[in-house]
């Protein structure tokens, strides 16, 4: 039996905003321990003020440690990676945003980090949240949870994520531009995070190679899912400048393609990533909130209150 | 005995310039195949224009592998850290050089990175370099040589001090100025990487702690003992502008103390450094390497060729 032809949501109590909102609490309180308030003060507050942004979903935390509790891995172990993830992604934004990038003025509904600490501040803070991710994931990794190889692993995959073949590479061809660069952009700028994310959820609890594979197909349908929605969401709404000057460069898939076709699209990707979790079907109950992140990507099916959608 | 009062260096035929240029040499040949040109072609040649920059000294991977030879460490176990650290290095110099923080448009005797690439591409081939470092320590250090917990204390050790505990921090005070910063800055922004690449070596060989701990005060005495001889020389050659605006805000020792003060304060550094080297007097020849940096650090007994000293 095909799981996409399964629904395993239908038959439980299962709900992914409860499960979702809980974690994200969790998240943020160890977030707030993880980056303190010391001296110099002022890199600390820069680095803060967009680590803890208000009404942030916490995506990739959220998706490291559901996809470590698939394979009965204990979401202690997953929490200093999943702390991490989020200060890379912090950090990747903050530099995202910067005049000489994306020149975007705003992030999660309130201005760029750039534009409360200034570029040179915006730089450093994440020129420091990068390290002090794998710095994290060292220091409050539970050694009795996880053996060192594995946490090898996650570094590395991170790394790799977050580098020059990653979103590095995503955002340089974000500026180029150039023929076909729309999915690579939409591959290494949103599907990377995701992709990571899983991944790391897996090598922590020491899922096997095949599966780190699923998992990678997987989160990378996932997060290039979500940001094709919000690119149809978007087109559908009020447009801000930002989002206006996107579409003129042919930055999305919807100026590119149309709403329709990106549609259909984001239907492809659901269905890819349905069916690469059709190899975890053994796993039961716990497959249910990577089954569910799917559904959330494409429909948007709840509130997370400060946020939009 | 003191070690102060005893030179090892007199009755060897150890030569210093022999033993660090014939490791530039297999650094530079690691790097090149480190940081290979692929797809986007951009932000590599970015990256390796820095990287790659002809008569860099690459005090922190010699430091690093002399310091892991002391301890009886295979250079084999260390190339991959070595390498890990002059990109962090590189990366580093690569932010602190742009127009919003030291505004530096030119490095090791060539255009600075921004100055060729754009200022865009630059903050990119710095983020890349940054996690290239981390992944290439897990992916090309030889296990059987390096167990794996080692290589986790590495990356701590290597975040730490890139981050806003390390030099993010120095470059933070540096932008900001304020009573005492200069000693503050010159840890932080000369002190640390030297430090930290002489702890990365021990570490790797498997030095105890108290080991680790005069591996870490010898490295940063030398650290900026190196930098308060280049204020030194810089005082009594002719200035560039930088450097004289340096002065201007009182960014040196020199600036702040004058050049016999500053004199006084690399002797004192000097001394420091070679006693912490007392401690590891048993480990006889090995230790010529870190015995003879210091001597090079505050007299500059020789050229590099392509280098003025």
């Amino acid at each position: 039996m095909f799981f996409t032809s399964f629904n395993p949501i239908k038959n439980t109590r299962f709900d992914l905003k409860t499960y979702w909102t809980t974690l994200i609490q969790e998240i943020n309180q160890k977030l707030d321990q993880a980056v303190p308030i010391q001296y110099p003060d002022k890199i600390y507050e820069a680095m803060r003020y967009s680590v803890l942004a208000k009404g942030a979903k916490r995506a990739p935390p959220v998706m490291c440690i559901a996809a470590c509790e698939l394979f009965g891995g204990n979401r202690l172990a997953a929490f200093p990676t999943a702390c991490a993830l989020e200060m890379v992604h912090s950090a990747s934004l903050i530099h995202d945003d910067l005049p000489c990038m994306d020149d975007d003025p705003s992030r999660r509904g309130q201005p760029s980090n750039h534009k409360v600490y200034g570029v040179d501040m915006a730089i450093l803070a994440g020129d420091a949240l990068f390290p002090l991710g794998f710095h994290h994931i060292v220091s409050h990794t539970p050694s009795d949870l996880v053996p060192e190889p594995r946490l090898l692993s996650v570094i590395a995959e991170i790394a790799r994520s977050v580098g020059s073949t990653g979103m590095a590479a995503g955002q340089f061809i974000d500026l180029e531009g150039g023929l076909n660069s729309v999915e690579f952009v939409q591959e290494k700028k949103f599907g990377e995070m995701s992709e990571c994310s899983a991944v790391c959820g897996g090598l922590l609890a020491g899922a096997k190679d095949d599966e780190i594979q699923r998992l990678r197909r997987y989160g990378r349908a996932v997060g290039v899912l979500y940001q094709v929605v919000d690119d149809i969401l978007d087109a559908k709404t009020t447009k801000s400048k930002v989002d206006e000057e996107e579409e003129k460069k042919g930055k999305s898939y919807v100026a590119l393609y149309g709403v329709e076709k990106a549609m259909e699209v984001a239907e492809e990707l659901r269905a890819k990533a349905k069916k690469e979790l059709d190899g975890f079907e053994k796993y039961g109950e716990s497959l249910l909130p990577l089954y569910s992140f799917v559904d959330y990507a494409a429909d948007r099916g709840f509130s997370f209150g400060e946020s939009s959608y």
